[in-house]
């Protein structure tokens, strides 16, 4: 038996305290299958003075987390610290320069340096791992990076945030309202207080990236990701989809396209029969599509103390077996520069939902703006009746699906539509995205 | 970048081909991701003739796959022979034994002597990788192996067999009869000729015991899993579980229970709403029940060249990064002898049909044979219209579902109701599984 492999952990919350209990609990079975001890020999987190459930009397205190990267009696450093840049950022940068070896659930530090970062842990020789960052518990970064080495990748896609699904699933199943469904999850601690990072996309943005740079060997590049949040999603939209058979999810996809690759995150209508249509509540659901296997799907837990540490310790106990996989599956020199594919080029199916005045020959008219740019529809309901989707007193709703076209001219022909007078409101357009 | 990687490979059918097809396709991006050259420089089959769609020009051709697998030229010996004896057995024992890492899709071979060969090759140092024996293109190996290495697994279960989901499936949504979605699956080349080895639960049996000694770290064991196929499957049965919210799906089911280790394959009912009852088709889907993870789904292709290839190129990937797994996560010494639980104690529900004489208090007096054995019925439905379930003239159909009872006292008392001369035929009972 190899000496014990001593974890230094930053960061006591949820995710923290139940790494330490899990490395407790499966010590045996980690030992066995590692064939190395692995201890918890030092800490650094804000309070001191908290009770966390676990037992850290014998083990070290630091309080500065970048002391705790640099300390000498530590091989592996596991940050959990969180935030894109500040002491997160310090500390994982100073123990890959020392070559230490280092598990990070931070998405939001791997979206911004991730390249950097992975560049730093190559030339040092150390690991960085982060199947925590994406999708808690689900093992998706260890799917795509080595268990489909073989395939060609061309959509990665998934519903990725458990806070606007929760949300979402929420608002079709009980009938209430965006704003209402918002409160409940905050009450019940799925949604921050500031709910912007959840519910505007931009945590979904971030582990997006990630994936994207897994399943298509490039670069990442958060800033690319075209992003839009579930605000504006109304009930309205959610029993259209129902009625029409499909279901809004808030999907991160990432795909191949002529233009480059397309990274977007946006309220999608999937068919209800499709695998992630199935997926309710704070359950996350990644799709692969690739040469090879063609289809594949993997659905767990998205967040959770637990489901997350699961992942933590998978990283842990590859880096305990002498496994030094590449941070993004390549090496950084070969991680190409992806050319993104800009969102006006994007071509798909649309759900568009229009409040139009009810006046005889609104829906021709505006039915004439589509197909005046060869935009072909595959329904068109008025609806006359008073109730679902009913908008102020004089209107209509028109609920119009569109077969693929590009966004661009999508978005040409509801400018037409709105300058011809017939709409009582902004025009309200989801994308549809099909298996 | 060092030497090339060189692989010998034995048995050139759809999934062999594949795999030559793959490594080359993908040839640039898997010498970036393992800083190897991957290449295919001796074969083994029966035809030497056959045209099988791939190049072979530069490729030594050996009849003997023994002599393959002895090859000093080669570094990874790759079987796909087929079969739990024979060529297949001499040739990764020979491999192993010269110390050669193999990388093998067979099932039976893994079940029957996995044991053996991972305690040879954990002597010789050489890796023994199968991800491509259970649930073709979905990483399922290296899930259970390493991404849940911090998890306590409860139970793993899910649809093996692309065959007989193909066939359920069919039977339910074309309601037709197993014999001729049988000759429908035979036609299209889903079935053998020989069906018993798929329809009889054999094939799920071994990928089940594969499945089992990952999860629970123990000896594999095919011998004790309890087996049943779906011959005896009704289009009735498929009918009441329809109505009762039920799909039928052949399971194979590992759980760990206070009596040993479960190890079943059935006909098992799932509610409408779970995971593997979404899946149809010749698609397969595994679930894990863990302490951590709570539960976990993979869902994707089954078989089919390509996406069993993908699997054996993943594991021709681990091996050249200088990844060494053990066989079965855990060193062979350490693999535990597991107690099988049998299947008396099988604690669960059940859907039972059976025949009635269609006699005023048929269906009191067999309620009364369940209730003097503490068994609750969730639910009885007995049935005077003709038509759907319908048996012989002057009987009626009774379908119960029970609360959870042992195998045992369920057995116990459709003995006694059979005894008391009410059913005009044998009584059928598919054990339920929950998520």
């Amino acid at each position: 038996m190899s000496n014990p492999l001593r974890i230094g952990l930053a960061g006591l919350g949820t995710v923290g305290a139940s790494v330490i209990r899990l490395l407790k609990r499966q010590a045996d079975a980690l030992t066995s299958r590692t064939a190395r001890r692995i201890e918890v020999v030092a800490v650094s987190a804000r309070d001191r003075g908290r009770d966390r459930g676990v037992d850290l009397a014998d083990v070290e205190w630091l309080d500065d987390p970048v002391a705790l990267a640099r300390h000498e009696g530590v091989d592996i450093f596991v940050e959990l610290i969180g935030g894109a840049d500040g002491p997160a950022l310090d500390a994982v940068t100073a123990a890959l320069a020392a070559g230490r070896s280092c598990v990070t659930a931070n998405k939001a530090l791997l979206a911004k340096h991730g390249l950097r970062l992975a560049r730093l842990a190559e030339e040092k020789g150390a690991a960085l791992s982060f199947e925590a960052s994406v999708a808690g518990g689900i093992p998706i970064v260890k799917t795509l990076r080595e268990g489909l080495a073989g395939n060609q990748i061309e959509r990665v896609y998934g519903v990725l945030n458990g806070t606007c699904n929760y949300i979402l699933s929420r608002m079709e199943q009980e009938r209430l309202s965006f704003a209402d469904c918002l409160a409940e999850a905050q009450r019940l601690g799925y949604a921050e207080a500031d709910p912007t990072f959840d519910v505007g996309g931009f945590d979904t943005a971030h582990k997006l990236a990630i994936l994207t740079s897994l399943a298509f060997g490039t670069a990442i590049d958060a800033e690319a990701v075209n992003v839009e949040g579930i605000e504006s999603i109304r009930l309205a939209d959610l029993e259209a989809a129902d009625e029409l058979g499909y279901r809004v999810k808030l999907l991160g996809v990432a795909r191949r396209t002529p233009d480059g690759i397309e990274q977007r995150v946006h309220p999608t209508m999937v068919p209800k029969s499709s695998s992630v249509a199935q997926v309710m509540g704070v359950t996350n659901a990644v799709t692969i599509d690739a040469d090879a296997v063609h289809e594949l799907t993997l659905v767990g837990p998205g967040a959770g103390g637990e489901a997350t540490a699961s992942a933590v310790v998978a990283d842990i106990a590859d880096i305990a077996r002498g496994v030094r996989s590449k941070p993004f599956g390549l090496p950084v020199a070969a991680l190409a520069r992806a050319e993104p594919a800009p969102m006006q080029l994007h071509l798909g199916g649309y759900y568009i939902r229009l409040c139009a005045f009810d006046r005889p020959g609104a829906a021709a008219a505006i039915a004439s703006r589509f197909a005046e740019r060869d935009i072909s529809l595959e329904s068109i309901v008025q609806r006359r009746r008073p109730g679902v989707g009913a908008g102020p007193a004089g209107t209509a709703p028109v609920i119009l699906i569109t077969y693929a076209t590009h966004e661009k001219t999508l978005r040409e022909a509801l400018e037409a539509a709105v300058a011809d007078g017939f709409l009582a409101e902004k025009p309200q357009f989801i994308r549809i995205e099909r298996e």
